[in-house]
C-alpha cells in the first residue's frame, strides 16, 4: 500500500484475508494476464488427446501436480520415482520406514503402530489454497495446526536476563504482563491529566474502561493485576521482560511461521496429500527408477534409469520431459543442458534442514503441562524449533517433534544418530525433564544425508535464474519447487507445477 | 489471591492452567477430605461383588458415568433410558435421527451422510480433565473446538454505532485498531515526555519498541498503521469502536465461552462420547423404557416403566435407585420423596435453550469469508450464538449452527419447525446473504418441546438445595448434572454421578 508496489504473493494474501479462497482463485484467474502460474485450465484442450508424450522425473509434490494436471489435460505421461513410495520431502516417517544415510547408518522407524511425526513439510497456511482446494477435491481431511499456543515456553540461559534466566517462561504470562504494563501505563497517565488524547471526556472513560478489562487492571487504581488464568500471580519484572525479546512474539494479531491462524495439517501426517495424488493417477507411476543421465535431442527425450530393486538399466523416450528432482540431485545427474540453463541451476541452492521425531511413552507435555501443540522457543538450546503435535489430543503416547533446524548446527551431521538423539534429549530435558524417562524410541531425518533429496528444502534462486528456469530447455523443462519463489512450501511446488504444465501444453497446442 | 476464598473450581482451574490435568488429578483426589466428589476409587471395593442391585434412571452422561463406576466397583446395575439412544442433552442430529415435539411436529433428519450437529453439548473447556481423561480412556478421538477466530465477525444495526452500524466487524479490526491505538497513544505521550515512567532510558526504548511491533505502529511517527493482516487498510473511528462495546472480547489473554484455548470437542461429534460409554457398558442398558412411577419403600425401590414399543407396563426392583434424569422429567413422574427432598427438586429450573442445524450445499464462509470455526456476535440478529464448524474443513458441504439461544425468542416456541427455519436464514442472510441460496436442510432442536429432555440443561438449584439433593432419600439418590453446580457442561454430570457412586458405595460398604 501507500505506494508499493505489491508482490503477487501479497495481493493474493490480502484477497484471502479478505475474501477467503474463492476471492483468491479469482483473483488467480485474472492473474494469466500477468503471466504468472495459474492451475491449468482443460478449455485449453482440443478434445482430442494432445499429441507427445510426457516423463516426468519424481513423484514428489510437484511431480504428481504435474503429472495429475497432465492427466486432466488428457496427456499420455508416465512419472519415474527412485523410491518406492511417493512425496519426496512431504514424507510421514511412520513404523516400518526406512532409509540408509548417504554415507552411513540405516534406521527403521519402531513407532507405535499410528504414530508418527512429519519429517519435512508440515504445515499449511491458510493463504495456500492451490494445496488446501486440492484436499478438497482429493478428500484429503484437514485439521488444526497449532503454530503458535499461549501455554508455550520460552526458555533462555542468560544473565542478562536476570530472574528470566534458565526460567519456563509461558507465551500468556508475556502477553498479560507486556499488555497489561502497557495499558497501566496509559490508563494511570490518562487518570493523572498526564496526556494531551483528543477523545471526548465520554470516550476516555470508554478508552479507560477498555485498558481495564482487556489489560487486567484493578478497576480503582489502574494497576495491573495479573489474571488467574495466567498461571501464577506474580508478574515478571518489566525490565527483565523488555530486554528478553520475548515480547516479538507478542502483537495485536499474532502471526506465527505459518502466518495467521488458522493453519492446517492432514489428519494423519502431510503424506496423505501425495497419497491421494498417487490414487488419483493410479499407476503412471513406475517406482525404483533412478534417474542416471538424461539426453535432450531435437525429436525426443531419452532418459536412462535404473532399477534400484535389480541394478537394470532401463531406458525412457518421450516427446517431453519435466524434471520435478530436487535441484541438488540435478546438479549430480548426466544432462546436456544448455549453458544459460546450466548457470541456472547453478544458481540454486537448498537448505540442509533436519528433523527428529521422539515416541514418548506419555504425553507429558499436555498431562504435566497444559501445552496442546506449538513450539518451546529457545535459542540457549540447540534444538531449532521443539515442537508439540496437533493430533491425537488426549490419547496415552506421541510424537515430540525434538528438532527442527540446520542438520549441521553443534556438529550434529558427524555424530552417530543415537548421538544426535542423546543431544536432543539432553538439551530438552532442561524445559522438560520428563524426556528421558519418558522416550521410546526416535527416528533422525536429516535431509542433506537422505537419498534421493540430497538435500531439504530449496533456497529460492535469483529473479534472472527463475526465469531462465521458467523457460524450456529444447525438450526439457523444470518443474520442481527449487525453481520459484516460495522452494520450502507446498503451495511453491503447486505453482512450479501450474506453470510448467500451462507453459508445455500452449507449445503442444500451438504445435 | 488477595484473601479472596477461591472456589473449588478456581482452585482447579488454576492447577489446570499452572500443571496441567495430573495436578488437577492430584489434586482431585486430595479432594475428599474436603467433602467434593472426586472420581471413585476401587480400593474401596471389598474385592467380592458389593451387596444389592442398583437401577439407573437415564442413559444421558451422569446415568452412564454412574453405571460405568459402579461396574468397575462390580456392582449388579441395570439402565433403564427411555429413547433408543444414549447422550441425553449430549445428541449429535445426523441423518435419519428424528423426533415428535411435545404438542406437534415430526423432523427426520435429512442431512447428507457424514453431516451433522451437535444438538446440546457442544465443547469441552481443556479445564475440564474429568471429561478429557474419559475420552482418553475409551478412545474418543478429540480435535480442536474454536471458540473465538480473529475472522469472526461482529454485526450491530444501531444508529449510535455510526459507521459501525450495519457492517460486518472482524475480532482481528477490532483487535487492530483497539490495541493499536493504544500502543499509539503511549508511544506518543513517551515521546513528548508527557508521562512518567519509572524506567531507565534503555527500558523506555524497548517499551517503545515493543510498542511500535506489538501495535503496529509506523517506526518514525510511532502512528498507528493497520497491518495488512487486518484485512483493510482503513482503520475504524476510535470513538465509534469504544461506544460499540466490541473491545469487551478484546483481551491480553482472552476467554471464550468454553474457556481459554484450547477448547476440544470429539471428531465426529460430541455423542461419540456417549457412544464410548455404550460400548464399555455393553448390554446393561434396557432402552424404550419410560419410567412412570418410583415407589422407594424400607427395603427395596419398584420402578414402573413403559416399554414404548408396545405400551405395556413392566416393573424393576432393586435395592437402590440412582435417578439421573433431567429435574423438569422427575417432577412430572409419580415418586414418593420426603418433604425436604420434594421442596429441594421443586427448586431446580433449566433452560429454553434450542438449537438449530442448517445444512450447507457450500462452505461459503469459508470460501468466500475466510472464517473457520467460531461464531458471529450480534445482539441485533434474533439468532442467539451462529456458529462455524470447527470440523470437516475444505470439505465441500457443511452444517452451521443457525441458532443457540432461548428457544421463546422472537416467539420462534410458537412457529412451525418451517417459520423457524425462515427466521434464521432472513436474520444471518444481513451477515451471510449467500444463506438462503446454499441450504439445503435444517433440522430444529427445541429442548422445551423433546419428549424425555422436556427442557435444557438444569440450572444450578440454590447452595441449600443441592445440599438436599446430594443425600439419599431412602434408597433413591440423585445424579443428573442438574443436581449440581455446573449443570450445563458434561464435567458437571460427570461430578454429580462420581459423588452419587461415592455416596452410594460407602453406604454398601459400610453396611
Amino acid at each position: 500500500m501507500r505506494g508499493i508496489p505489491l508482490t503477487r504473493r501479497q495481493v493474493l494474501k490480502r484477497f484471502g484475508a479478505i475474501g477467503g479462497s474463492s476471492l483468491v482463485l479469482t483473483a488467480m484467474d485474472a492473474w494469466e494476464l500477468m503471466g504468472e502460474p495459474s492451475r491449468p485450465r482443460p478449455v485449453l484442450a482440443s478434445g482430442e488427446r494432445p499429441p507427445g508424450r510426457v516423463v516426468i522425473l519424481g513423484a514428489g509434490i510437484s511431480g504428481l501436480v504435474t503429472g495429475y494436471e497432465l492427466g486432466k489435460l488428457d496427456y499420455d505421461y508416465r512419472i519415474l520415482e527412485a523410491r518406492d513410495w511417493v512425496g519426496g520431502l512431504c514424507w510421514t516417517v511412520r513404523r516400518g520406514d526406512t532409509h540408509t544415510e548417504i554415507g552411513g547408518e540405516t534406521q527403521t522407524c519402531e513407532f507405535d503402530e499410528g504414530l508418527y511425526f512429519n519429517g519435512g513439510a508440515w504445515r499449511i497456511p491458510n493463504a495456500d489454497t492451490s494445496v488446501l482446494e486440492y484436499c478438497r477435491e482429493l478428500d484429503v481431511p484437514l485439521e488444526i495446526f497449532i503454530d503458535v499456543a499461549d501455554a508455550n515456553y520460552f526458555y533462555e540461559e542468560n544473565a542478562e536476563l536476570g530472574p528470566l534466566s534458565g526460567k519456563r517462561v509461558r507465551l500468556r504470562e508475556v502477553k498479560a504482563d507486556l499488555w497489561g504494563s502497557t495499558a497501566e501505563l496509559l490508563a494511570k497517565a490518562m487518570d493523572q491529566g498526564d496526556i494531551d488524547v483528543t477523545l471526548s471526556e465520554e470516550d476516555k472513560e470508554r478508552l479507560v474502561e477498555f485498558l481495564v478489562r482487556a489489560g487486567y487492571l484493578d478497576s480503582e487504581d489502574h494497576a495491573y493485576r495479573p489474571p488467574e488464568m495466567r498461571g501464577s500471580e506474580e508478574r515478571w519484572d518489566l525490565s527483565a521482560l523488555l530486554s528478553s525479546g520475548f515480547g516479538s512474539r507478542v502483537r495485536s494479531l499474532y502471526e506465527g511461521v505459518g502466518g495467521p491462524a488458522p493453519v492446517f495439517q492432514p489428519v494423519g501426517g502431510m503424506q496423505q496429500i501425495p497419497f491421494a495424488f498417487q490414487r488419483a493417477i493410479g499407476d503412471r507411476i513406475t517406482f525404483r527408477a533412478e534417474v542416471r543421465s538424461i539426453r535432450n535431442t531435437e525429436d525426443e527425450v531419452r532418459i536412462v534409469w535404473r532399477d534400484t530393486s535389480t541394478g537394470e538399466m532401463r531406458e525412457e523416450r518421450a516427446d517431453y520431459c519435466v524434471c520435478c528432482l530436487p535441484m541438488s540431485v540435478l546438479k549430480s545427474i548426466d544432462v546436456n543442458l544448455s549453458p544459460e540453463m546450466a548457470a541456472a541451476i547453478d544458481n540454486t541452492g537448498h537448505s540442509d534442514s533436519a528433523k527428529m521425531g521422539l515416541q514418548m511413552r506419555r504425553r507429558f507435555w499436555e498431562q504435566d503441562d497444559g501445552i496442546f501443540g506449538g513450539h518451546l522457543w529457545s535459542r540457549s538450546l540447540e534444538l531449532g524449533e521443539f515442537s508439540y503435535p496437533s493430533n491425537d489430543y488426549y490419547t496415552q503416547k506421541g510424537v515430540l517433534l525434538g528438532y527442527y533446524g540446520s542438520g549441521a548446527q553443534a556438529g550434529l551431521a558427524d555424530l552417530t544418530v543415537a548421538g544426535r538423539i542423546d543431544h536432543v534429549v539432553s538439551q530438552a530435558s532442561k524445559v522438560h525433564p520428563q524426556m528421558r524417562q519418558e522416550l521410546e524410541s526416535a527416528y533422525a531425518v536429516w535431509w542433506d544425508k537422505v537419498p534421493f533429496s540430497q538435500g531439504a528444502y530449496g533456497r529460492s534462486p535469483s529473479a534472472d535464474a527463475r526465469a531462465q528456469l521458467a523457460k524450456a530447455d529444447g525438450r526439457l523443462y523444470f518443474g520442481s519447487a527449487g525453481t520459484g519463489s516460495r522452494p520450502a512450501w507446498l503451495e511453491g511446488a503447486i505453482q512450479a507445477a501450474w506453470r510448467t504444465v500451462e507453459t508445455l501444453h500452449q507449445r503442444v497446442m500451438q504445435g
